[in-house]
Formats: C-alpha cells, structure tokens, sequence
C-alpha cells in the first residue's frame, strides 16, 4: 500500500525559526519511519477559549511564513480556514486547507475550500457521529473539490471531555477519503481552566498507536521544542523527541501489519 | 419580576405572508400568556446537512423582508449571522443578533455583533459545558457589548442526539444574562436522515414546561403553519394552535411559582 | 386525576428515631400539598463506593425497624432488596420492594420480587435507555407481579456524572406503569471522592420542578435532619425543610397543569 | 515480559461439545501467538434483555460441564458468579472467578469472591470512570482477595450504544492489576432489538487491534462454531477462524513494541 502520513508541527505559528526546527525534526522522522511528512500550523486561532489568548501572526504574514518554510524545509504545507474569503488567499501557498472541526457543517467554507483546487482536510466535529461526514465530503465533492481528508480528533463525552470512539476510523474509511488521527487534540480537555483548554499528554502515545492499529492512513501530531511554553495547546503537544519515539512505534505497528 | 419573553417564528424566511402570520399569532398569544415577543427567522441556513437544503433568501433579501415584518408586526426582530461582515448590514435591521451554537467560540463573530452595539444572542454549543459559556460572554463584554442573553439547545447524548440538561438554566444563570431554553431546536436528532437533521415534536412541550419549571427567563421556539411542507426544521416545528396551547401552560406554571 | 406521590425519608436507616422524624415532617407536608406518602429507608446499602462506608442494619433489624415505622406512622414503607432471598422475608413487612438501578436487569431478582405479590418500584439504570425498560416490566408481570412502578434516576453523562433526560419520563410513562423521578439520587456525582458519591443539593429543586411539569406521578426525595452528618447520600440529601418548601413549590405547579 | 493471555469460548455454555471444539481451536491458536490461554463460558446469563432469553444449564450442571472441559483441554476455566452464595461452589471447580460488569459494586459478591482464595476477574461496568475501580480492586484485597484482574468492555454512550475509551486501558494498569480488554462485549449495543442485545461484529478487530497497540496484559473474545445460531451474543460472536486471524495480527503488534 501507500505510505501512512505524518501531518503535524507546532500547533500555532509563533517563529518560522521554532517552526523551522520542529519541521525538520518532523520531517527527518517521518523519513525515517517511512512516513509521508506535511507540515501543519496555524496562522490564525480563531476559536481560543479567551479573548486574551494569543491568536497567531494572522492571515498575511502567517501565509508568509508558511510559504518560507514550505520552501526551505521543501515540504508540503497544510494550515486552516475560518473563513470563505481566506480559501483564496491560503491556496496560494499551501498545499493543503484544513476546516476546523467546529465549522465543518459552515457550507460556505466548504465550498470555497473545494473551489480553490487544494486537496481540503475536514476535521470531523466534536458533536458529529462518523457517518455524518459523508455530508461534509459531498458538499466538498459537489463543489468541484477533488481531494478529500477525513481527521477523526475525539467526540464529546460529557462536560469537558473528549472521546475516541475507534469504531470511527474503519466508519470514516468506508466514505472514501484517507483518514488521519489528530493524536493530540483527541487528549484536549475542552474549555475546564483558565480560559485555555487543557490536555492529557501522556494518552497521545497509546491512542496514536492504538489508531495505526485499527487502521489509519495517517496521524497528526503537535509538537514544540518547549511545550509547557507553547503560547497555544501546550499541555497536549509532544517534544519533537517524544514524536520521534512515537513514530518509530506507529512505524513498527503499521509494518507488523502489512502483508 | 420581569415578563419571560417569547422568541420565535419560522425557522427560516421562506416568504413575508408566512412570516407574518406566524408572527400575528405568536405576538397575540404571548400578549394574552404575559409574555412579551420578539420575532425570529434566519435569512441563511449557513450549516445545513446538505449542500442541497434550501437556506433562505440570504443577507440582503433576508434583511429586507425582517425590516417589513419588523415594521407591519411592530415587534423586535431576531435573526443569526455566520460572518463577521454580517453583523454591521445585520444591526442596521434587527433589535438582537443571534450567535448560532456551532460558532459561539468564534471570536471574530462574537466580536463583531458585541461592536454593533445591539444585544447578542449566544446559543450555547452542543458541544459546550454550561460553565464554559462565562467565555462567551466575556468575549462580547471585552469588545464593548452590552446585553447578552444565552440560550440552552441541548447537549451532545452519544450519536444523533441531543439531551437537555436542565442543571445547564441555572448554571447559566450563574454567569449573569437572561436564560432563554430553545424548546424546538432542542428536540432534533442532528444529522441521521437524508441530509436533514429529524426532530421529536413531541417532545417540546414536556421540555419546555420542565424548563420554565426549573426557572428560565424566556423560551424560544420554531413556528410553522404546516410543519411538514416547513423548508426547514420542520419535524421540530410547532403549529400555531400547538404553540399558543403550550403558551398557555408556561404562563401557567410561571404563575404558579411566581410568589 | 389520581393525587401524586411522594416518597421519601432518609438514604439508609440509622435509628428509628431519625427516620420517625423526617417521616412525621414528610407525611405532613405530602398532606398539605395534597400528595400520597410512602416512607422509604434502606436496611442494607449494598453498593457502597467503599467497603469501609456504612451499610446499615441489615435485613433482619432493618426489617424490624421498616414494621415499627409503618406501625407509628400509619403509612406505606418501601425498602430496596438486592438478591432474590430477600424479597419474600422483606414483603412481609415492606407494602412495596424496589429494585436498585444497577440491579434492574437481573432477571431472578424481578422473579423473586414479583411472586411476593408486593408492588414493585423498579428503578431505571443509569446505563438503559427509558424503552428498554419495557423488558424489565415484562419480566416483573410475566413473573405474575401486579404492581409496577418505574422511577427515573439520571443517566449516565461522561464520567462521575448523571443527567437526567426529561424525555424519559413521557417515554417510561409510555410502557405503562407509573413515574416517579427521584430528585436527591439524580444529582449525585457517581464515584468521585473519597469512597463516596459526590452530589449536587442545589439542583434537586430544579430537577423535582422540572419532571413534575414534564409530568409525573411522583417524586422520590431523601431527607435528614442533618444531611452534613447523613452516614450516606448526605450531599445529595435536603432537610425536612427544604422538602417541605419544595413540595409546595411542586404541589402548585401540579395544580397549574391540571384542568 | 510475560505473555499475553486469551480468555475466551462460547458466550454461554450449551453443550460439552460445542466447547471442547472452541476451546481446542482456541488454545491452538493461542500457542501459536505466543498467548496463554484460559477457557471461559457462563453457566448462568443471569441478566438477559428478556426473561424468555436462553440462560444456560444454571450452576450446578453448568459447574460439572466447566469441570469436564478444564479436565480434558488442560487449561484453567473462568466463569461469572452472580450471587454471593455461588462463589464457594464456583471455586471447587474454576481457576478464576468473573464479577459481571452491572454487579462489579456489589460489595457482598466481590467480598465472596475474594474469600474463595482465586483470583478474581472484575469487568468495570458501563457506567464507571476507569479511576473508581480502584474501590472495586480495594474491596478484593480488603476481603483478603490476592489476584485480581481488571477487564475493560466499553462505557455508555447514549442510549443503546457503548464506546471503548483507550485511555481507560493505561488508568486500570495504574490501580495495579493485569488489564483484559473484552473484544466482543465491547461492540454490544445494549439493549434495542427484539429482547436481545445487537453487536457490530465488524468492529472486534479494529478495537481488539487498537487495544493491544495501546497497552493490555490480555484479550477476551466471545467465540462460536456458527455464531448466527448461538444462544446468546451470536451478533458479536467470532468464528474461530476469524479468532484465529485475529489472534496473529494481536500477536504481530505484541511483538512489534515488544523490545
């Protein structure tokens, strides 16, 4: 078969030198590991718990960054959208738009992501059961949209909690598209604290292995050099030594795995 | 105290005569219940299930038929944005602007209405802890906002299904806006179906009398004259004669516990 | 229509004394509001969080103590049994056994209980659906048992919480037996702490408003002169007089709702 | 590391036949994974959605059934108890005691059991947070218990429906006690259906799979010669052969993070 993916990197552009650093670690593991690589991060929080959080360096110049890493670390780069009017401008430089998963029923979005021509990852809602995403791939579908990725990244169970039901992954295969595990958002603790959201870190290796597992076409992952002092999802990002350990074991997962 | 409000019409603008004789019937029963009216419909169904789904009249045409109905009912009207550049063109028209749930931690939006100076309505994400609107609301604060109501639709409850926790009204409360309980859209069966979310019309009427018991400061809810041709929403709707029935037993209990 | 029940006294016996006491103030008040009054104490707490926590009397005492308050009070008792010898030693002082929600699937317990000719109150798992307990009314009548009640106690919600879904009440009054919602249990925070249920005092008078305008036949409620000392359920206990001032408040929303 | 463990058979006991060939298949199976293997089949289905459902030979020839396949397979037997008196009988003839998941806060069953000197089984119930078993494991061993294990099979997910949460499987392994993972009880859906519970059998590899990649001391899996004819739990039943397949692609994870 094909090479599973790795997207990943720091979940908010703060520097292209940190972003820099944490590609090239991401990169060269993936390499390693037989992974595919894309590097993910976002100009642009736009849903933080808090008005006060720290938010990005926004549209412009997030894009310019994105571009200047895309072509030093000569990789492909994935960032989302919140709004229709920035697919346009996004598709310029990346090689992948990602819909955040609270806007992934926002037609509007969806289809300005499709109309660009980038291949569009749709992050499977909190509130969304598997099958209803064949909805979401088909607004993208009937827009003129040719690639399609579904990201499974936990669904809501009780009050500030998130789930990985499993049986998602074969159920959102069976739509189409590849399917990615967002290893580290699944272990977000939504809302809970002081106006960020906090997280499991430790639950990132087992339910990422456990996703290879029951089969996956690839995994994201956050990662930063200095976690506890990332200005956005620290408690849920790994250190760039602790994705190359995971990925060594998703590697040796998926290789037991195929024929 | 204060009168509880009734917010509510169409789900949708389909033309102005529906929309007005919704709206006719609802004013006259909330006068006779003591309660007082504002007048609902949304101009775009910005999240349908489908791409297929008829979504109403859009910004500029939707706007202009709530400016009519506005003016012939002599009653506030209500209806939600999707984008931040719709909440300047939506204020010059509407008395209050609605936040739908999916984006209630869209800071933008949040932002946005909060800056046109009208009272905004947050509905709570189904995907949110009660506790976790304080956020919300402070979002709108922090921009200069002034009023604020929150309203409850119901909790993610597993697949395809919402339920309503009734702790969720006071702890609402709690954070300081009126509480308004959303008997209709609290009774859908998200997703499941040809691309149309199902409802359980049978269920608003014991939600709703549970909610004004439990303590609420309004209730909203979707009319339609014939549910099963409505556009939209219509296994959630009520009849104008289920309506003012149901009015009549929220002013009874409201009575009942008003010392 | 038939007056509604109320039945209620403290979690677990301790002395009779206590539970002649708060049986003295609930049948009062249950007059007053112009409800029934059934008393009910448990003898043995047979699911403790803790192996360290109280248990209570036992049967046999428990029994003994069951017939004196019966006696004194001149009202109805109901106690709970957790295996199938009990319930012929416990009909013979108890006018109507319970079956605990745990406990609600276990087919020989619903036999043991039913051939006693008592009237039972099976009371719904915090992990069934309100229409799966169709199968647990049909073993209790197929087993000969005449009297059913079923009574509605939160649903699980996440971990270490309940909600109650105010829908269960109109679909458990569809299989056919009379409701009850028991207000002090649904407020319990399972598990959690210290080998104890947490619970949650302050939403017991929402939730008791709001099933009795949903509608139902009765109210279950634990009450004890001093729930901070209660030897179990005691943060989810009310005092005689908050019972008493809730019963009003429930008494006159039942009246607002009948014709 | 010690080997994994597989416990499994028939789901319940009809016939001495139908579980020498399962067990024979199985432990075949398990030899050639690496895997021990312990028999496992109920006597007694003590909670069946219907009283009309087929229970099994009940303890006494159910125990004498149990006996004669430990004997000629040579491997140890495992059955549920569900009553307090049947643990003394039970351990004359079972290497390890099951306390069934709605009755694993029975504190007299788990009690009984432990006395019995073997180790003893307990299923987490649907309805508790991973963290509360702890009470569970302290009952055991406060009764003088010495080996415990803990088995996961899923937790309730709304109504009729259970998700498997992974991070439960890392929890239990902090309270101490080897950590099973119940393959096929996992994919029930509880309840629904004509007096019988429903199951995804579709989905025993991918969470057996993902499990095992996330960290467990062992694997159950219910097991039928023609699970469409099985008298209890055929919907989530594997045939042997399909056990077999499974057993070396948890064998080829095993390895592959073992160092």
């Amino acid at each position: 078969g094909t090479a599973p993916l790795l997207i990943g990197g720091p979940c908010v552009l703060e520097d292209v030198d940190t972003a820099l650093e944490v590609g090239r670690r991401l990169g060269a593991a993936a390499r390693a590991a037989g992974f595919g690589y894309v590097f993910k991060a976002s100009f642009d929080k736009a849903n933080r718990t808090s008005i006060r959080s720290y938010r990005g360096p926004g549209l412009e110049a997030g894009l310019r960054m994105l571009g200047e890493i895309r072509e030093r670390l000569g990789v492909p780069v994935l960032s989302d959208i919140h709004t229709p009017d920035q697919a346009a401008p996004a598709a310029e430089v990346l090689d992948c738009l990602q819909i955040p998963a609270f806007l992934c029923r926002q037609t509007d979005l969806l289809v300005a992501a499709a109309r660009t021509g980038r291949p569009v990852n749709i992050k499977k809602a909190q509130f969304m059961a598997p099958w209803d995403m064949a909805h979401a791939v088909a607004k993208v579908r009937e827009a003129g949209g040719r690639g399609v990725l579904l990201t499974e990244r936990g669904t809501v169970f009780g009050y500030n909690n998130l789930v990985v039901d499993m049986r998602s992954l074969p159920l959102l295969a069976e739509i189409g598209p590849p399917v990615i595990f967002d290893a580290t958002h699944s272990v977000q603790l939504p809302g809970g604290g002081e106006g960020c959201s906090a997280g499991q870190r430790q639950f990132v290796a087992p339910l990422a292995r456990a996703a290879v597992a029951a089969g996956v076409d690839g995994v994201f992952m956050e990662v930063h050099p200095d976690p506890d002092r990332a200005r956005c999802d620290g408690p849920n990002s790994l250190t760039p030594d602790q994705a190359e350990a995971l990925l060594r074991e998703l590697a040796a997962i998926h290789r037991a795995l195929t024929p």
